[in-house]
């Protein structure tokens, strides 16, 4: 499996124009992390998925099983206060790259970050950033989702 | 749903001739405990589920969902230290009741519990202890499944 070559960055504001282009409502919340063991739900559009999450390294496991939308329902309400609820729009670029624009809601309000995923390291070094992205926060732990949903807003 | 009316007793050893009734291997184990979260795997026979539950009284969660073998194989190294391996055993019983009889295996070798379930109070409270079943410990909640998969044998 290749690896994930992801850059994100912090925007100010939505980018003008943004609901103009295709996007999905997500909501994905934390039904119990113990140890490095991390089980969570997400609903993204109409699928709804269980995950369960562990590790790192060598040791890394991630499995992810369909659960339907009822069964979303009956588990949703034990993520209450570990959660992130977001619509995500799908932003194309040049090079047939295409941006994931996040505008969160509900405690993250206002929150807008931008990923861009890369085929290799090449096209993610060579990549110029455009103006309308902000900071980047790639490599900063307190953006990653888990930590949004946990201790809010690093900022 | 009608409440399920269950006794538990403690065996001093498997009941004589037990092998001949039909069995299924289980193996259960804890992927989270996180406050009143509890997600676990358990694979009976040739059927593998993942379980989620959380709660007491009107906020009781319980879902169950299908995770297939190869998901269960990969899942289960993650329960290490918090597992239950036991083959159960189904003996017919008189007035149509059924025991399930366990016999436990690797850390908790050499248990033997049997549980017999009742259609409704009246029956549960009828019924006659036959006399290879040893002591009740239904109220005992360092018997339930994840007190002995966390904690061991009580005594």
């Amino acid at each position: 499996m290749a690896a994930e070559i992801e850059r994100k960055f912090l925007l100010d504001a939505p980018p003008q124009g943004v609901e103009e282009h295709p996007s999905e409502a997500i909501a994905q919340g934390y039904l119990a992390l113990d140890g490095d063991v991390e089980v969570r739900v997400r609903r993204a559009g109409e699928r709804a998925l269980l995950t369960v999450k562990a590790g790192g390294g060598r040791r890394r496991v991630e499995e992810e099983v369909e659960i339907g939308r009822e069964r979303f329902e009956a588990l949703w309400p034990l993520t209450a206060g570990r959660r992130i609820v977001k619509r995500r729009y799908r932003v194309p670029a040049a090079d047939g790259l295409v941006f994931e624009v996040d505008l969160y809601e509900e405690e993250l309000a206002g929150l807008v970050v931008a990923e861009v995923e890369f085929p290799d390291d090449a096209a993610a070094n060579a990549f110029t950033t455009p103006d309308w992205l902000g900071r980047e926060v790639t490599d900063d732990p307190r953006w990653k989702n888990q930590a949004l949903a946990l201790h809010g807003r690093p900022d």
